[in-house]
Parts: C-alpha cells; structure tokens; sequence
C-alpha cells in the first residue's frame, strides 16, 4: 500500500533535538543536547503528598472528564501570577491552560492562520514551534538575529515583503537556542511594527521564571494595549515536564477559537496533574522553590561558562545567558560543523547543530547550543575540556 | 481590534455536548446529556497506591520530558491487549500513545487530509471527531445509518461521488451516539469498498471494553491484510477520562507521520499517567475491573430501557445497546425536536439533540441521544418517567 501523506506532513522531518533526545537514554553520553529541566529541580515529595491528598478528597474531580478551558482554579493562579511577576493585567485577555506550551503556540497558528499564511521568526528559533507553524500548512520566514534581539529593520522589511504576515514567533526572554534576551528598546519597536502591519505577536516565554541574572525586562504582553499579543507560558521547567501544562493568555476572541482547536486535539489537559500544579504554585513552597532553581542554574551556567573560557579557543563566540537554560556557540569560519558535532559525539559529547534551528531548513550554520540544566556539574567540567580539546583544531 | 480567524476555525463552532457539560454542574440536572463514564468506575485507590508507588521509584521518569511515541511499557500492553482481545496482530503496525482517543481521530486526519480532502462519516456520528477533521481543513460527508450499520450502497456512492475522499470514519462497536453494532457481514462489506476505492479506514472504539450483551464481532482492524486499518483505542471509560490516555494502531508509515504531528501538538502525553495506566492494564485487577464495568453498565443500561418501555409512548423509537453508553431515541414526525429538549432541559433533564451529531450542521433531526453510565439508578428511573410524560403530548 502507498500512502498518500498529506503535503503539510508529508515535508516535516521529526525534530533533530527529539532524536537525539532519544540517545540521551545512553548514560555515557554527556548530554549537552537537550533542553530538560535538571532532575533535582523537581519537588518529588511535594508532589508526592499532592498526588494522594488529591486522589483521596477529590477523586472523582481528579479522574472524571473536566473542561477544555483548564482547571479553573489554575487558570486563576496563572493569571494571579502573571498579574504580580510579568505585569500581565489582562483586561480583555482570557487564560485557557493547554497540554505544556508547546501546544498553545500550534493552537495560536491554528486559529490565527490560514494555509499558505506566513509566520515571521526570530532566526535561529524553537525547532517545536516551527515545526508547529509548518505542521499547520502556515510559511516560516526568518528575521537575523543581533545580540539584543531582532534585527529590526530586517524585521520591518519581512512585514512589508509579506502580507500574509499573521504573526510574529518570538522567545524575547532567554531566547532558544541562543540564550540572548530582546532589549526594552527592541521589544517596543517590535510591538510597534506588530501594531503597523496589523500582525499578532506570539510571545514564547517558558524560561521567563528562571532569571538568575542582569535586570528584569518588561514582557511584550505587558505593553499591549491593543489586544494584538498571544503570550504562552509553561510549567515544564519549574515544576514537570513530564506534566505537560502549560498556558496560553491572550484576548478573548483569540482563546475562545482555542479553545475549540484545543478541543478537538485533547478534549483537554491531564485535570489530576492540574490540580496537583495548582496546589504547588499557590503553596508557601512555590517562590522559595523558583529561587532554589534560579541558584542552581545559575551555578550551571556559570560553570559552563568558566569552562568554555578556560578551554575553547578564543575564536569561538558564544552568549552569556541572564537565565534559562542554554549558551550558543559560533565557529570560526574556516571550521565545518558537521563535522565537529560528530567529533564531539564520538567523543561521547551530545551537542545540537545550529542547522536544527534555522527557518530555512536547507540554510547552513557555524553554531551549535549547549544546555547546561541536563548535566551534571562534572559532566558539564569535563563535557567543555572535551569540547575544548576538538575545537583547539580550528585555530 | 478585528481578529482574521483562519477559515478552518472561524466556521468551527464549539461542540454542543462540551457546553452542556459545562452545565452538568448543576446538581439538580439529571445528566442524560453527558459520555462521562460512572464515578463509580474509576478505580481510585488503585491509581492513588500506584501514584504514589511510581514518584517514590521511578520520579525522574514520571516528570521528566519523555518520547513522542508513549511510555515503552505501555505500548507494549496495549499491543498484548489488541492481539489477546480484539484479534489484532499487527504485523506491519506500531502502536502510539495519544492524549485521549480524541488526539488519535484528529492526528489520522492531519497525516492523511490536505484542505479540501473528503472524509467519509457515519451519519450521525461523534461530534468530536468531525470537528477535528473540520480543524484541519476536511470536508465531512455523512453516509446514511441503519440498525447494523452504514448503509454499504450509498457508502459505495459516496466514495464514488468523491474523489478526494481519504478517510471513513466509523464507530463499529456501540455507535455514539447511536449505541449499534455495525455487523460482520458490513463491516467485510466497508473493507472491501475502503481497499477497492483506495481509502483508509479509520475505526474509532472507545467503548470496544464494554460488551455486556450479544456477540462479539470481529474489529475491522483484525480483518486488515491489506494496511488500510488506523485503529483507535481509548482509556477514558475503562480507568479514567480526566488521565487523558488513547492509542492509535495503524501501519508503521502512518504512524512515523502521527509522531511528528503529535510532536508539535503536546511533544508527549502526560507520563506519570501513562505509567499508572500501564500498572493497572498489567496487573491481576484490570480483567476483573473490566468485568465489574459491564456489570454496572448492562444493569444501567437495563434500568433506562426499561423505563423507556414502562413510559415513552409507542410512537417513540429506540436503540436497544449490547454495549457502550448511548441509547438513541427517535421522536414521531409530528413531534419537534428543539421543543421537546427545551422542555426537557426546563423539567431538569438534560439530552442531547440530534443535530449536534449531524454530517450536515444544517440538517434536520428528530433523534436524541440518552447516556446512562453517568447519572445515578434513581436517577434513570425518574429521569426517564419524566420524559415520557414530556414524550406523551406528542401522540
């Protein structure tokens, strides 16, 4: 039998980073490929005792069919906490708690595009959202990036070469795979080109939480004033990411189409780990909780950015994340990728190609990403001599 | 602000069971309108011991991001069951966990339709799956229904009439919401036109677990030589709703395509879930747990048909289920369906019009559908004493 794929997922490749995901399982390997909260950043026994407490004074709640718009009690906490920590008021926006953020970014494309519709994306971007934008039949086009963000005249230019422009992708707050954060400056001027050409912004900000450094910069939705940003955020990396919740704020007519998108996907998100995510971030363990995964990133980070200074050559680039989970790497122009990732590996070293993040799939790359949240701190000393000792060749 | 809604979604309207649900809350509604299964069904402490039993073990697994295709163990179960129970060997099949059975309708659809593609349907059918064949850009067409059945002549005309056609949809097994069996005879039937016309068959069976009368019928997907099966499964009715765990079976091919699809839509379905799903299904308490369900559902089942008889008039029709959840009722011609579940609904019975299962949005019905796994025995009994009283002015 020859199956007749359709064409918006016959051309999708699986994720590069789910793949090598699965050779993670290999515990020689040094995972610096992934994008996994650290293991001891989860509170077992917190969610332990929830699970049970839960299960036997509410069970049917926990187990019955709920409603596609999430547990209402989280929806609340959600906008409580967007309200205090991202100066998210939300006077026209609505909340609907979706299956980890992943899923709030497709529904966005879902709803906000037709087939054939353009997504313009900071380039390199979130592989998983790509994917999702593509997945829907929707065109990928990219926007350089500058170490502050965007290239916003680029960007200008991407509004006005494309019509059917119906959003803008961006991860301004430690951004993946490059670890930078978008200027204030910047993140006005892309609203107010957002605003000009009548685009949705679709703001990404699952690592918003984990700031261990540098000073706060203000959220795109905080500065909507027009109902023109769609904010998606996720409790993967503070709480579970085997939980899969996440959420998606945004105006009212927006989240109603979601809803019945969302509908029609999942019916709606796992209620007994809603609960028991609702019961962790309104308790007294929740903010204590964020700073002690702050510290530990912070000192991962740190790590991994003491080892590249002591062992990558000094024509290697890379960022100095304010937080979140990862550094970007650059070659030197003379260096082939390809090539030193598969050095790496055989060395038994796990780094993602930068080619894995490009809009434009067929484009080449010089950079690779390193995470630092998955290893060990040993992993992440050697892992960077390991790394340091392959690049000292292109010198 | 004007939001441009992508076409697919600004047609879509929410699913009218889902805004009946909502107002289920109400106590004093009797909730004939719902598919919840009973309460009393879920096997609490169970999934409250092995919660517990799973995050003191194995707590990095059961939070931690895990593959796209479904926890190893589970898969493994499910493929034992479908081989043990419904006669599915799957030579050239693989099998994918999927968050509720809803997800595996709705990524069969995304893998196989372009916009504009046809899927053939059950006429009426489950509201849920055409809605998601409608959110990616299918075409629904209905096929006239029978008491054991599509009608097979005017399947053939359809595939005929319709080129573009790529899926049937079918509920073989206790229909929703019609609550029949399609036949073996039909369903060798609707292989035969499915291979001849080069179409892939979808089988839905939600409630395939759930037989407590009549004889076993063979799936259709243990009738598939040819690779033309995608079969999905569901936990929803046999351990709990709210978990959110399904499966599709379906040749290697489409299923290397759904992995990517479901990739981009929730990355993996909620894993500490799927590990106490799999610990109930593998250990000495699910055949009995099944037993107990059919036990509770042909007693229920019993109660409301016998009401039916003791108080609806003649002249209305009925299903008489060997399984499942639904009965359906057919109103006289005289009689008008969104008046009498109006009055229902203002007597404090709830039901569900057959219009929102229609193919066609806009076609008339004179059928409502009655579930009787989620309200109480009393419940059934008054509940139906009072619609024949409602039923008893149109004589």
């Amino acid at each position: 039998m020859e199956y007749r794929i359709s064409d918006k997922l016959a051309s999708l490749k699986p994720s590069a980073i789910r793949e090598i995901f699965k050779s993670l399982t290999n515990p020689e390997i040094i995972a610096f490929a992934a994008g996994n909260p650290a293991a001891e950043s989860f509170p077992t026994e917190f969610i332990q005792q929830k699970a049970a407490q839960i299960l036997r004074e509410k069970p049917v709640t926990a187990l019955q069919y709920s409603i596609t718009e999430g547990y209402p009690e989280l929806r609340a906490a959600v906008k409580k906490r967007l309200s205090e920590a991202f100066g998210i008021d939300g006077g026209d926006d609505e909340v609907i708690i979706t299956s980890g953020g992943q899923q709030g970014l497709e529904l966005v494309c879902k709803v906000m595009c037709n087939e054939g519709d353009v997504v313009i994306a900071e380039d390199p971007s979130f592989i998983g959202a790509l994917n999702g934008f593509r997945s829907n039949g929707a065109k990928v086009v990219g926007v350089e990036m500058e170490s502050d963000g965007m290239n916003v005249g680029k960007l200008e230019k991407a509004l006005r070469d494309n019509p059917k422009a119906k959003l803008i992708y961006i991860i301004p707050t430690f951004h993946n795979p490059m670890g930078i954060t978008t200027s204030e400056e910047k993140r006005r001027e892309i609203y107010r080109l957002a605003k000009k050409y009548g685009v949705i912004i679709l703001e990404d900000n699952p690592y918003g939480e984990l700031r261990f450094g540098g000073k706060n910069v203000p959220t795109i939705k905080s500065m909507d004033t027009d109902g023109i940003v769609a904010y998606c955020g996720s409790y993967s990396k503070v709480l579970s990411s085997g939980m899969r919740i996440g959420f998606l704020c945004a105006p009212k007519e927006i989240i109603s189409k979601a809803v019945v998108a969302k509908q029609v996907e999942d019916v709606h998100t796992n209620i007994l780990c809603q609960m028991i995510c609702e019961s962790f971030v309104t308790s007294e363990f929740y903010l204590p909780h964020l700073e002690k995964i702050r510290e530990l990133y912070r000192r991962k980070c740190g790590l991994m950015l003491d080892g590249i200074k002591n062992c990558f050559p000094e024509n290697v680039e890379y960022t100095s994340p304010e937080g979140g989970l990862f550094v970007w790497c650059t070659l030197p122009a003379a260096a082939e990728l390809g090539e030193f990732v598969a050095s790496a590996l055989n060395e038994k070293v796990a780094v993602v190609p930068g080619t894995a993040f490009n809009c434009d799939v067929d484009a080449p790359s010089r950079s690779f990403r390193l995470n630092y949240s998955t290893p060990s701190d040993e992993q992440i000393v050697r892992g960077t001599e390991i790394l340091g000792k392959i690049l000292r060749k292109y010198r």
